[in-house]
């Protein structure tokens, strides 16, 4: 796997680390399939014989974006009902929940966050059985928990995050279908050459990002496997140009924020390929109609009907594993935004790398 | 009770209905305190004897933000672990979960979405034990579930909901009291006076209105049972003002989105007089040495040492209750906001009452 010739700044420029990162992810996604694959599948093996009943995802921004990815596949792949850890009902309120049957996932790049460990110690005196998703083998949370899939993503160094967000979406999936007794890596086989192909076209991302220079708010909406991409693209957009950018599934988004669409927000939908897609189909009609301006990451036919759009080669790629694919324009798109409206995207306020909350 | 004079705006002025159901909130918690209890008593007591391990919530807009505070006391007070339902899993992809031993509540106030119709019937074929909270008995939604809980809180007609959300919140915080084996009708006896007490305090209201008359954007953050109130609160602001109105629970807040308040966006604490508020304290103090424009809804000490605020009376009410009065003043804000931005909250641009979305 080659890099994208041309993707990553050049040093010292603003954004050159996070473009470097998001460049990278490519030989990330291949270096998982191939050498990080066999170990998802042998930790997958010991917790499908333990049986868990219920899964309960626990994790904070990007990585929160990542655990939610593993909800829906877990829930349509696999049938097991699941839940988003609400933390401080342990950490502040010292909830005792009964973990029998439960696997507990806590996702964390760095895996050094004291509420997350504090939260997997709980989860695991608990009776749960307990499994962390990080980008650091070494880490307290690795440690605290029973099992381990390391991503395999190399040292991240912007502070937004970029390519431990897809190394955890493709580790996830890996780890699902192998809790449901499959093997992963051959639908996910191409992901890296579209990786690749997409990243390639960052002068298309620069054209639309023309559009959101003077943005004063964005609302992004998708539905079903597209729904973490269009969170995840609110938290990058807001963590890099600071524009108030608001996600909501496609079906609440009718339930009220609507009324702040119309001619005043721009709306980015990302469109899966499949019964995600369909399913955002009477929504995005319904904010064509009232004159939004739409721009669709997706499929050619949606673009094509839209105010605009990145058309998404999936290849047959299942639309399962499209969400790996589509944040990629979006990355591309926060840091083209915040360049242009004269930011550093590698420079944000006041990001922390490790979040120090208790 | 009565209601308070003057709260209630004259027919035919801005925001005259939404005025009249907000006035209307005591009376509603008084009457499900004293007419609804019992009934919901019963309906806990049922379940109590299914034993359910697990809960599944699944709502929209306004109800989901109930479905979240109902998470919250499930896990901290029952120990259950607790999902929200991302309802495309079944209604676009078709899973199937295997629900033996798992309670699903779905929160509506009409009853009447027809996708939520359809998941709680998916449910109930899983093996679900189902049961709707729902403002109208004769809904489509009571129907499909074996169980059924009416909030009482009389017709709705203003299309940002309001008492629909209190009477959600206190009907589901007495059918975990009671699913708990316990009465929680005591503990709740002052909601109505002092929901009455806040509601006469309009006028400190309006006044800490006129800081966000001009205002681009908004950020709201809580921590534990006062992240409901945040998320609703910014739900209402933007329903009725359009201001992009961005929550977040204080650990995420710093998990990224902080670079974007500084003295960009001014943020609104709900610190709630418990372990939630005192978990919050440390983001208060990096908001404050940040030089935030912070107004706080909450105990006086957090208020006096923010920028302003609404002071709560609470009077002894369990920090789980205080939700239900939190709201309060924050509806009472997006109202007056939205006055005095010269729109009219009662004709929110394109809200619906019942959602069909399928």
């Amino acid at each position: 796997m080659t890099l994208t010739p041309g993707t990553p700044g050049t040093p010292g420029t603003p954004g050159a680390i996070m473009s470097a990162e998001i460049a990278e992810q490519p030989a990330a996604l291949e270096r998982l399939l191939t050498r990080g694959a066999p170990a998802i599948a042998a930790v997958a093996a010991e917790i499908r014989a333990r049986r868990p009943r219920f899964v309960l995802l626990t994790a904070r921004g990007t990585s929160d974006n990542a655990a939610l990815y593993a909800k829906y596949l877990l829930e349509i792949r696999l049938g097991l009902p699941c839940g988003l850890t609400s933390m401080s009902t342990t950490t502040a309120y010292g909830a005792e929940p009964d973990l029998t049957d439960v696997l507990v996932i806590t996702v964390s790049q760095s895996g050094g966050s004291p509420d997350l460990v504090a939260s997997a110690r709980a989860a695991r005196a608990a009776g749960a059985v307990t499994l962390a998703v990080t980008n650091n083998a070494e880490s307290p949370l690795a440690a605290a928990c029973e099992y381990h899939i390391d991503i395999l993503a190399g040292p991240e160094k912007a502070l937004p995050a970029t390519k431990t967000y897809t190394s955890s979406l493709l580790a996830l999936y890996l780890f699902v279908a192998a809790l449901g007794g499959e093997d992963g890596t051959e639908a996910a086989a191409g992901l890296p050459a579209l990786a690749d192909e997409v990243l390639a076209r960052q002068n298309e991302v620069r054209e639309l990002a023309g559009r959101y220079r003077f943005a004063e708010r964005m609302v992004l909406t998708s539905r079903g496997y597209g729904y973490p991409t269009a969170k995840e693209a609110a938290l990058k957009l807001m963590e890099t140009s600071y524009i108030p950018a608001l996600s909501y599934s496609g079906a609440d988004l009718l339930h009220g924020p609507l009324a702040m669409v119309d001619n005043v927000s721009p709306v980015i939908a990302i469109v899966t390929d499949g019964k995600g897609g369909a399913a955002l189909q009477p929504v995005l009609d319904r904010l064509l109609d009232r004159g939004a301006d739409l721009v669709v990451i997706g499929p050619r036919r949606q673009v094509d009907a839209a105010s605009g759009g990145f058309v998404l080669p999936v290849d047959g790629l299942p639309e399962e594993l499209q969400p790996v694919l589509e944040i990629l324009p979006l990355q591309l798109l926060a840091h083209e935004v915040t360049v242009a409206r004269g930011q550093d995207p590698d420079a944000p306020r006041s990001l922390a790398k490790v979040t120090e909350t208790h």
